[in-house]
């Protein structure tokens, strides 16, 4: 059986008078978006155009949820209660959830951004309420969580479909997390390695971590950030490269 | 036939660490709730607790939508492009949806808070923008106005279903107008004055204005704005006077 | 004695993770900074940076005030009474002092943004709180606007020291106003044509508007909008046309 | 020679529409004002108005400066870059001077609100980003921290005039610290107990932990918050407790 991932970016991420990123471009690519909803980015105009290409495209609608925080692009972690947290989840969900279903589709999965992702590995209260925001919203959505992190633990825990997922052009370290944005070399911007390390990843359940070893990864998403130097190229190319290496890519529903 | 009516209240109305009006007090006696969406006041938190309590007791679920104006409580009119508006009220409208549902119930009609309300009712373009937001939000949702301004005309035009809306605790001018909030005496403070001529209102047809005259007027729905003076003692006189008036009192659904 | 005018530029207007025009080459070339404060763009850490580079190229520093809104970039009036906007301005000035007083400068002049710039050309409540704003800073703190403006006549009435202003990057009507930015055409993106007029609305006080008509026109100060497409180019070119044509270009103080 | 204390008080912490506290009465009672700016709570108008009544009354200004969370009013620590944070505090403590000046008055202190008050006594970073804004807004301004505390080393270290602050309205565990306002019993209410304790601070450098064990402790500024159920009641009768004891009461200037 051929091996099978889906390709997604982080999208929708200006904020009025503001851009970030080749979103049409980049929408022609993938096969599901993680739609920023107004938290971090994003605004409803934003949401709804992103969401009206998304269906057209046949890319799957992703809630990229996150801490409450323009100012910091949702890059900074908030010690906000765990049940303030979920709730704030929640509305940015139901919010998206509009949007999607005026283009004719659905919130097809959730997934954590910036600064709750990370926290999210670790930090059991605000993994909690990720985990509990998706429950709540319910439809049986799936949640995108790194395997081994503490949010993936939990996720399975309450049952939910957990997506293993893994990044194309961040740097990881030898335990298998990221690179800090904070430190220099944190993003892949070699679009042709950075293609070669997703199928690696994807067929060989592997990539070369920053000081050269090899680190087990297990990658049913794929993800490319849209604000990453060169990021429709790296995502172009990690297309190609999946698809000539006869990876099925399909959206996440 | 009994005439009928339902018995409303701005609420949900803090933010954070503020507070305003005694909720709890007021979802024991009005028949539906005009729940603050994160825009004018309100946040997730105070969101999902007031829909949980409006479920509890058969309180009929509306979302309260307000330009973004936190600052100004939602009171100052901007001058948003209509598409913009649109989109920024389906978002709120979404949002509440999610806490609604948690709630085992949904949302059961849409109201324009504040500026927005008085807005509505002259200006074209933002009376469309509601308009359409209702429209797409869908689910046949009732759309709260008072009758014979421009939003009643262009939501009956798109075929809403359409409730004829009043005050309790603000006077009238002659013309059947709101008496401007930067106006004296442009609240009704006084509890048993203001529940007689809610039952005018209601068993009449009319009510009296700022100048002593007759006003006509058509009230399928009766609001009484949490923050007013003495809003709880109003709800409740109003409710008994409407009861002892052999008034039936309806959530809005 | 030759004309003088002073060069300047709307700047600091990205947020956070959001960046808009090239602040660096464009303070190369203006003379005078309109830097946002935060209200409609801008960031306690761009005006800061804003500041420091401004003081370096021996270019002066302006508050580019403006209503609340992040969400609008401030092109939207809001209906604010006249003591708050009041306040929310001379807010938007202290802050920008000591970013300006720590670069080893000060706040040496004050300008309207956006939606504000337009409204206080008519609407006298908002006009008067602009110029009480400006009064109330002190300092003798000059104020940009155009020559007939109500806020220019406020501002006169009130002892102000006002600076004329006329635009290097906007279409003009046969009436001396400003063509409206939701109609096509209102930007002047060709930078040669830009420069010409600019070096003629400086040596003759004329300019030709949209329909081919002449029009007077009084320039202090001539303004390129950092977001305008080719902003650099135009401002490069005008600052070029000026001085070949004999203008002494100076910094707002 | 008679011991001294400076009695203070949170306050301006309402924003818009919400109110909190009753500052009219605070202001009539205490010697200095921490006056929120804007990003925890407070607006200009708010601003302008507890500048206004601190100067008629004798009352020196402080900062109370604060992570940017009006939802968590400031409650809630933000993993923000200290370079950044510095700038956030600049930013707020030169909106505030514009509102003393006017007054007639000038900042006079600056202090740190809520969760940047608790990070500061431990993180360095963000501990010398507060110091970093007060040594860089200039004017030898004086920083309330308490003794024992990262920021203290650090202001101490900058050559700052620390003030040392303790709180009267607020349980201390043995180890001197605050007790979380997340565990029961963190707030005293009992105005006469609170009262009698400020006086045991002042005049013998000890109080009562909440196990009964007395701890030392260093106050030349007293606080109560005004959000404090009965904060008036305390604050009257810890002023009223000092003066009865011959402690001198000042402005922190």
């Amino acid at each position: 059986m051929a091996p099978r991932v889906a390709l997604t970016t982080d999208i929708g991420e200006g904020l009025g008078r503001w851009s970030l990123g080749d979103d049409d471009a980049l929408l022609e690519i993938v096969t599901s978006a993680n739609i920023a909803c107004g938290f971090h980015g994003g605004d409803p105009g934003i949401m709804r155009r992103t969401c009206a290409i998304s269906v057209k495209n046949n890319v799957a609608i992703g809630a990229q949820v996150s801490y409450r925080d323009l100012h910091g692009f949702g890059r900074r972690y908030i010690a906000i209660p765990g049940s303030e947290l979920r709730d704030d989840l929640l509305y940015q969900m139901g919010a998206l959830e509009v949007f999607a279903r005026l283009a004719g589709g659905k919130v097809d999965f959730v997934r954590a951004h910036g600064a709750l992702w990370n926290v999210a590995t670790k930090d059991t209260e605000h993994a909690q309420a990720l985990v509990d925001a998706a429950v709540e919203f319910g439809g049986d959505i799936p949640l995108l969580a790194a395997v081994g992190t503490e949010v993936w633990r939990l996720g399975k825990e309450a049952g939910l479909r957990m997506v293993a997922e893994a990044f194309v052009d961040r740097a990881y370290t030898p335990e298998g997390l990221l690179q800090s944005r904070s430190e220099p070399n944190a993003l892949l911007t070699d679009a042709d390695a950075a293609a070669a390390r997703a199928v690696q990843m994807v067929t060989e359940g592997h990539l070369t971590a920053n000081d050269g070893s090899e680190v087990d990864v297990t990658a049913e998403a794929l993800l490319v950030h849209c604000d990453t130097p060169g990021a429709v190229d790296i995502a172009r190319k990690t297309r190609a490269a999946l698809e000539a290496a006869g990876v099925e890519l399909f959206p996440i529903r």
